[in-house]
């Protein structure tokens, strides 16, 4: 695998293994990398924010609005992950996101596909599936804060 | 026009006015705003980057690369003027921005046209027209940066 290691790539990183080996180019310093993350998650939290605001009736049901944030969020959702290289340690982020590479990643793919299925949900117009598309996206994001973001 | 001041909008603020009317109830906190519209710069700004290297000949011509750069550029485009709203001063944009906001709002207006216009030249995965639709959005972002965003 000449590319890759030319890369800098590390075999026990599958998450980057996945990624387009373009990815950890992408990043000259490791502050970019990191605003680069902590940008995409801030606006799919804000717009989870918005959809959360209807699901819990506090805001009023506007399915184009609602169509807007969940089609933002499944673009951004694909984001973050090849900001997570070698050597972008730092930010909220727990040093165990690079020890548990390949737990994060799955947990990206499980956010991704939820977002994925939000977004289908929201298109549908229909209430009651946005809810419960809302809900299992969220949990998504949960898991991982959990897990791997400081408080 | 009751909803508009139900809402705390002034007739001054002409790209409030333009605005979808849930516009200023979507950020609880000034910073919660300021943090939003920085995001979308931040995002914009680093695929601005990488079309950018591209152009410039420091990395590969990959078209479905700058296609993603360009479709993404074009989303974050429509997002941060509604963030720009009354009290929501601060970060690095200058007072001038609510003062100037007629103008905030037609260099907004410019900047989201090239970013359509070079999402669409991406899409013809012609460099030239790549190079030369990335210049003019370049061009929308610094006539704003010059006059609006602190150093």
């Amino acid at each position: 695998m000449k590319l890759k290691s030319a890369l800098g790539f590390s075999i026990a990183c599958g998450v980057l293994a996945a990624m387009p080996l373009t990815a950890s180019a992408q990043f000259a310093k490791k502050e970019d990398a990191i605003k680069y993350r902590q940008s995409a998650f801030a606006l799919t939290g804000a717009h989870m924010n918005r959809i959360g605001a209807v699901v819990k009736g506090e805001a009023p049901f506007n399915a184009a609005e609602v169509q807007k944030s969940a089609a933002l969020i499944a673009t951004l959702s694909t984001l973050p992950w090849e900001a997570f290289g070698p050597g972008t340690e730092g930010g909220k982020a727990k040093p165990a996101v690079w020890k548990e590479i390949d737990k994060v990643k799955a947990g990206a793919d499980k956010f991704m596909k939820a977002a994925a299925d939000l977004n289908t949900a929201a298109k549908s117009g229909n209430l009651e599936q946005i809810k419960k598309a809302f809900g299992a996206t969220g949990q998504t994001c949960k898991a991982c804060h959990d897990d791997y973001r400081d408080k």
